[in-house]
């Protein structure tokens, strides 16, 4: 058996043993497990191996749960995991009961707030540091985040806010030039400006002479600061947007020179208020495939350790379709423009991004701003479609009842991860998206099941509507065994068998209900594709029938079954009708058909319900 | 008759004929205007006085409507909406089918882009810019947006993105150093220090030199530089938080000197990329009462012009209730915490400010960051409150449901404005809350009718109940004259009469609801207290009953109606159950009660209905 330092580490304290030689190896070792245990597991890779000295720096200087750490988004909290107990938990990372891929309090004490969302944690951290300022303890915040996430503006009202205060918040940029996809707008460029400044050699020599009478910086900081041009400016001179902000500057740092990285933070531990620490990292440190190419291995499903090659051939997926069909369009209407909120390859816009570069906009982690961004270009004769993640669409609600719908501008929204997500659990789940955008007056949603609906669903978006249009799609690849098949460009698809019992759904349950129905003789199936506003046939179609049963991959409450049921029966609906969808909890991370057994919307609970005629109870 | 420079203002170009000095006149028969006008209406004084010469600066150097011209949550638009052709329809501001208080691009093709809602003119401002340039169209996009709007983050996110950009989009940074509250914030701070920095004599020599050898800017400017040494440096030095987001900064200008205004506009005009024009201006400007006082003439009911004073006498109001409730908890309960987003005065929360200073938080226009603010605090063990106007929280839904609601955080809403709030019209509806909300797993909401149940939901919320809870309430004063008390600590009130017809509502509607069924002797009443989640005992009452009648003041689709229908119907209900609320659009400015009138939810249309069992229909 292989003696590691690793097995040794049960808890952050297991740290305070180790020489500055033992770190150096326990970061090696750390890297050969993540990558070892990810290449089975899937999961995030390159974000994870770039932070491993930053986190045993973190948790050497710090006491957590005493001091508390946040990470921002949170993907990359899985060294912080394997050094606070859950190393031997790490084999089910993002299973069903096993550990979530985000920070989660529930999971561990060491877990001090939630993560999934981005640009969260200067807030919290803020809120954390404030509280207990107010009850007189004395331990410090840590939040790290990284130069993606502080291009949402959230970060800025945390800053703005903390920045007047004395609490201990401690705020770690960790600067990898790299979110999900590239890095953009002014606020990276000036972050690389920072470290690429020249023409401080006048003041180089008092700067010096400043540092060696300060004695609170430490030896490795003050030749890291020697050697760094810009920083001679930065640290002494309060020139910084983050000085100007409020908060004391300390960087750039080496993230990968654990000494320095150390003596960095018990300096910031020592200031008074808040303290920023810029540190330098690169993503996919120490394994050669994901530093060459680390948006490959940002998240990532198993792959092989030695060739570096995923284990199951990339398949097409809706985001890919909708991008290609995006593109096509957009080939011979010059007003079509591409918005992402830096998620470029995640919903499939490389294909338009490469093509018509000028009319495509990657504008950040910045959902508000994407969506009223689009309503300025719209109210100008363009036609801006906005690709974004249902989760994430949540931080434009706001712009998308007030900018785009009040004077309607002509906006598309489309909707990936729709529905139900997977592996990245609560934080992620598109399950809201249906209620928050029903309820808006004048839109329109478009809920496709298979590629050639979603193609359909897009063309009636750019070209059949006003106002703001909704096309949402499910993670993942076309699914479909059944053969209701939408021939016409109508709004629903219509199963029509004798009896008096209907089943409705949408989406990508409509195969569930498909396979739970098929040899149903006498149940009649409804697929929606429009789902707001209903259909009017839809809702005639359904006054026939007495007993209907709605599938929905959504929450309940707000959602499209309740909807319906509720324009039947003050239509004189007399029948039964019944809505199966989440209700009450947020959904817990597993597989997509796992869940959907979970809550009654896989094919056999569907059938079991049918049957029962809505009155049996399930098992479990 | 009087002639006045403005009654031949019909156009924005019918000021290119007016000298400077009829300008400077000009710039005093509007003030005279706006104070006489809008001590008859009521409307936004102080903010208005504050631009007079901006407004007219702007209109004469840029050509709207081909120039766009962006007002920042737009309370500031009304010299903007005279100069404009709107002059003549200005004693009708914020009345039913009158001239709207904030700008409407349905009411003028002026008015560029819709206003209300806080820190959106940048983004939707480069979205037209860069339309424009795609289009080949090199005319100009002037966003014109107050310092407390640069505390919301969407503007950050906005400069971000465009600041990369080469395109004309102009922002006019006005600095009143006042938001609806006092301004706050470490951005607050930077900016009085951009006026107030000493120390660059030994450039200035250089500096004058330069100037004088940079032809394209003019006398004026040239002189009002010169006088200022902080712009020596912030014109000249690349220096500013502005410059470093990839703006040109020309400033600070005073924003009361028309000749320098034109002439910095001129010069932003012919700059290339983005430029940032920084004006200071007082707000309330010449006229003294508002001069002396800006926040209580920022929104004002009618007043008398020559004391200042407000023609009727200052009620109560749900705010200050809830205010003085909070404070009087906070006295015994050292946990609670109070946050606002710039609005102390209008959510009541001036009591809590001056006694427990240390427990209060004013964050700035930056909803996002209250919430999650709100969960750190609650995660060490404080209890925060946010009072936010309903309209606004639509700002922090994502963080409503990430950060408070997953790993369930205490934390309260004081969600003041809720339901329709009159004269403001579309934009600041309370309306979508319900909905919003409601669809959250694990949400408490409480939606009291009178003073003494908002007190005392209030209490529930702090001390029975964890996870977020909401307590919903009306703008302006409690107006009841039926006798339907909750006597009890119950979450629901319900007068049983004979007879099987069941009128549900809940709070200010129940007014309303009360006076229409009381002299029907069969109709019961049910007022619910809790709206979400729905009290078992109302289900279990109104199960007994034949014909139901559901009264919303807010959207029907999600609202607590559709809800409680389908919880009924899926109980096996038999019976009739109709909802009247708000649908499918947004409700237009108007007083409460005749806004009431249009959607069927005022007493007359409720005793309609409610006799008509359903079936008649409206007449208008």
């Amino acid at each position: 058996m292989e003696h590691r330092i690793l097995d040794i580490i049960h808890s952050p304290r297991d740290l305070d043993r180790l020489s500055e030689s033992d770190l150096q190896l326990l970061a090696k070792e750390i890297r050969e497990f993540l990558i070892k245990s990810i290449s089975k597991t899937g999961g995030h890779l390159s974000s994870n191996l770039g932070v491993v000295e930053l986190t045993l720096a973190i948790h050497r200087i710090f006491r957590s749960p005493y001091d508390k750490i946040i990470w921002d988004v949170g993907h990359q909290s899985y060294v912080h995991k394997i050094l606070t107990g859950r190393k031997e938990r790490f084999d089910t990372l993002r299973q069903e009961d096993g550990l979530c891929g985000f920070p989660k309090p529930k999971e561990s004490i060491h877990d001090a707030f939630i993560g999934g969302h981005s640009s969260t944690s200067i807030s919290a951290g803020y809120g954390m540091a404030k509280a207990m300022s107010l009850k007189g303890d004395s331990h410090h915040v840590v939040a790290v985040i990284g130069d993606g996430s502080y291009t949402g503006g959230m970060v800025y009202e945390a800053m703005n806010n903390a920045g007047q205060s004395k609490n201990n918040l401690i705020v770690i940029l960790n600067q990898n030039n790299m979110s999900i996809s590239k890095n953009v707008g002014a606020f990276a460029k000036y972050l690389t400006s920072i470290r690429m400044k020249q023409g401080y050699h006048d003041f180089k020599k008092s700067v010096e002479k400043t540092l060696d009478h300060t004695p609170i910086i430490g030896k490795h900081l003050k030749n890291s600061i020697r050697s760094s041009k810009s920083v001679l400016k930065n640290v002494l001179y309060n020139s910084t947007f983050f000085e100007k902000m409020g908060f004391s500057y300390l960087g750039p740092v080496d993230g990968h020179d654990l000494p320095t990285l150390m003596e960095a933070l018990a300096t910031a531990k020592m200031m008074e208020g808040p303290v920023l620490v810029h540190v330098d990292t690169t993503k996919g440190k120490g394994y050669c495939y994901a530093e060459e190419n680390p948006g490959a291995y940002h998240g990532i499903s198993c792959f092989d350790v030695e060739t570096g090659n995923p284990d199951v051939a990339a398949q097409d997926s809706y985001s890919n379709v909708f991008g290609r069909a995006l593109s096509r369009f957009a080939g011979t209407d010059q007003s079509i423009c591409a918005i992402t909120a830096a998620m470029k390859y995640g919903t499939g816009l490389q294909h338009f991004a490469s093509r018509y570069r000028s009319r495509f906009f990657d504008v950040g982690i910045a959902e508000q701003h994407a969506v009223t961004f689009a309503c300025g270009l719209a109210s100008q004769g363009m036609k801006p479609v906005f690709a974004v993640y249902s989760s994430f669409l949540q931080r434009g609600y706001d712009q998308i009842i007030h900018d785009a719908s009040i004077e309607p501008q002509h906006i598309v929204l489309g909707i990936d991860r729709a529905g139900i997500v997977g592996d990245d659990g609560e934080t992620h789940q598109g399950v809201f998206d249906v209620s928050f955008l029903s309820t808006i007056p004048n839109i329109t949603i478009y809920s496709p099941e298979s590629y050639a609906e979603l193609e359909m669903s897009l063309q009636k978006a750019l070209y059949d509507h006003d106002g703001v249009v909704a096309v949402r799609y499910p993670r993942g690849s076309e699914k479909i065994s059944h053969r209701l098949v939408c021939k016409d460009k109508g709004n629903l698809v219509f199963e029509k068998k004798p009896g008096k019992t209907l089943v409705i759904t949408y989406g990508r349950l409509t195969e569930q209900v498909c396979r739970a129905a098929e040899d149903l003789p006498n149940v009649s199936v409804m697929k929606l594709i429009r789902i707001t506003p209903l259909p009017e046939q839809a809702l005639q179609t359904a006054m026939e029938y007495e007993q209907i049963f709605f599938f929905e991959e959504g929450m309940k409450n707000g959602g499209i079954g309740q909807q319906m049921m509720c324009k039947l029966y003050e239509q004189g609906f007399q029948g039964r009708f019944q809505v199966t969808a989440i209700e009450g909890e947020f959904i817990r991370q597993g597989a997509v058909e796992k869940v959907f057994c979970r809550y009654g919307l896989d094919a056999a609970s569907i059938r079991e319900t049918i049957e029962c005629g809505g009155n049996c109870e399930r098992e479990n």
